[in-house]
């Protein structure tokens, strides 16, 4: 591989001073029309490009945060990385910067428009979203000098070398595990994504550690499966047919948590009478849905705010080590859990009399 | 109020030629330094700024396109602006453009985030979205020669000198009235916003012109409020309390829709078998409640194909008229649509049948 050229190159090679080389780049105007001719010359042939960590530093010229638009997955994830959008731009304008939206397909293409984004100086730095195992994106970042906060631990990687802030999805499970342990349920399951998925993993062991705290069973209460719908009425069918059935399900989203409502639904019981159900990302469906669904909310407004806080921080050249900021959930308490019923599935008076109380008080006009 | 600065008038006062004061900005190298100096000076002393216009033009310098952010109001028409921005990045993209996001409370506040972005050349034009009666956004534009296309009519305004697409609002309340009426509908309201949205008003015409058609009652048919679950339950409330009682709603967003279906609810009926309810804008909710939600759905992906097609045009400088794009939306038929009940309000039994066999063959493995 060709040694990156560097200023210095260039300055022995035009016959000029590093200032000079600066300055033609960033003052054109100080030079000699000749000089200035020659040291364009150079920067060409040498394929030479200021480092942009150094060029932002100097300039702050854009005022725009780059980041990448993630497809909406309304129901799982995605609905959470438009909210956050909102977030930053209203965070980034605060401070008056801009955010610039671009839509790839992956991480590579991601890295193309990085590239290209910091070769024209288009923006200051980034907010890395959607972070994973094997992620190549942050050290190609590092590597290139560029600044940039990630939204996301930096999953399987001992020594992350650039700042991120995240939401403790476990302590959010956790919360929905003792939410759940109050109503006096014991047999709660989880509807989780397959081993390896950092944000699913994170929310399992969040489930797993409350259900051990209370003493409570683990064993066969844990179903996994890719996000969807589908996967959650599936994967709640499946632990629902068990010999000792859980009452209540804890999902790694909500679009598992409308599946396991359906399966609910489809068997003739009903959703925090029955079976208790808890989602995850309280997508704008969870308060709109009949019954509607208690979730776990991550506080975005709070992540956009860090981001932009520790970019433009790093940006001003006032900040050196890597930040790390954990955030924490909450539960929002809705109509998809109630109490364990007595016997079984069977729907007791009490449950039934607490869950018209409740519909009463909310419709006061019927 | 003073005039605005031309180059001429640089020119002038520098005693240089108007090609050496376009020099200065675009092509300092090419001028002598002290000549440079005093143009520069001239400039800043006059205030002067090349027209933006004129400049994107020649520069095509940023590769980004400007659009305000507006808040997500699930369930009302932000879920569709959020889409757009979605599919206006896959569309930039194509053509190697990003969107520059920025999120404002009011329309006096984004033209001065167009002002600022103008003057630091950070775009080479813009999407407007949201327009309305009394929008002062596009004439500010035009006044400073920027090139944009609004997403939405220039409502109130005979002779518009911008660009603009939108969807054909009238036309998916069309589609809807028909879809009902199909079904033996005669009784269909129109629960709709104040008068003079322009949206809101397209919207209802559709429905009106309809109903004409059909030869239907259009009388008593109508109720307005702002847009919302707890508005659209209301009005649904009181049409139902009339004397002869519509059988079908006609909602303006799938938000009015939602609050429909649960005053229905609440009433002890069903919606799709005793009343029919049809929502606007396909918001992700409507796909994933009990029962899914028939909406108009609006082709956000042509939507900004074509926005993006007409800007980069108006700034390749070959489109010099002003164009109009209207797209017809269609309408998503799911469960909230039913034959009409043979007897008031009363389930018959052909309607339950046909209820039940849909729900068996959308749930096999129940």
């Amino acid at each position: 591989m060709k040694k990156r050229p560097t200023i210095e190159m260039v300055a022995e090679r035009a016959g000029v001073s590093r200032q000079t080389v600066s300055n033609a780049a960033n003052a054109p105007h100080r030079l000699r029309p000749e000089t200035l001719k020659r040291v364009l010359g150079t920067i060409d042939e040498l394929g030479y490009r200021p480092s942009h960590a150094a060029r932002s530093l100097r300039t702050r010229a854009t005022g725009v945060i780059g980041c990448r638009l993630l497809p909406s997955n309304y129901g799982g994830t995605g609905g959470v990385l438009d909210r956050l959008l909102h977030a930053l731009c209203d965070a980034a304008r605060a401070s008056g910067y801009n955010v610039l939206a671009f839509s790839v397909g992956t991480d590579d293409e991601e890295i193309g428009v990085f590239d290209d984004l910091l070769r024209r100086n288009a923006v200051d730095g980034f907010v890395l979203a959607n972070t994973h195992h094997g992620d190549v994106r942050p050290d190609w970042l590092v590597d290139q000098g560029a600044r940039f906060v990630a939204f996301g631990r930096p999953w399987g990687v001992e020594r992350p070398r650039h700042s991120w802030v995240d939401v403790d999805g476990a302590s959010g499970t956790s919360e929905a595990v003792n939410h759940l342990a109050g109503l006096g349920h014991t047999r709660i399951a989880f509807l989780g994504l397959g081993e390896g998925n950092g944000v699913g993993d994170d929310r399992f062991h969040g489930w797993q550690r409350a259900m051990q705290d209370l003493g409570l069973p683990v064993e066969d209460l844990v179903a996994r499966a890719d996000d969807g719908i589908a996967s959650g009425k599936a994967l709640a069918d499946q632990l629902l047919d068990a010999p000792q059935a859980p009452t209540a399900f804890v999902c790694v989203s909500d679009a598992m948590a409308l599946g396991a409502m359906r399966c609910i639904q489809d068997r003739g019981m009903e959703t925090g009478r029955d079976v208790s159900v808890v989602g995850f990302d309280d997508s704008p469906v969870a308060s709109v849905i009949t019954p509607r669904l208690s979730s776990v909310r991550q506080p975005v407004e709070g992540v956009a705010h860090k981001l932009v806080e520790i970019l433009l921080s790093e940006l001003s050249g006032t900040h050196r080590r890597p930040s790390r900021v954990l955030l924490a959930p909450w539960l929002v308490r809705r109509d998809s859990t109630g109490e364990r019923p007595s016997t079984g599935y069977a729907a007791t008076q009490k449950g039934a009399a607490s869950r018209r109380g409740r519909r009463q008080s909310k419709s006061p006009s019927t």
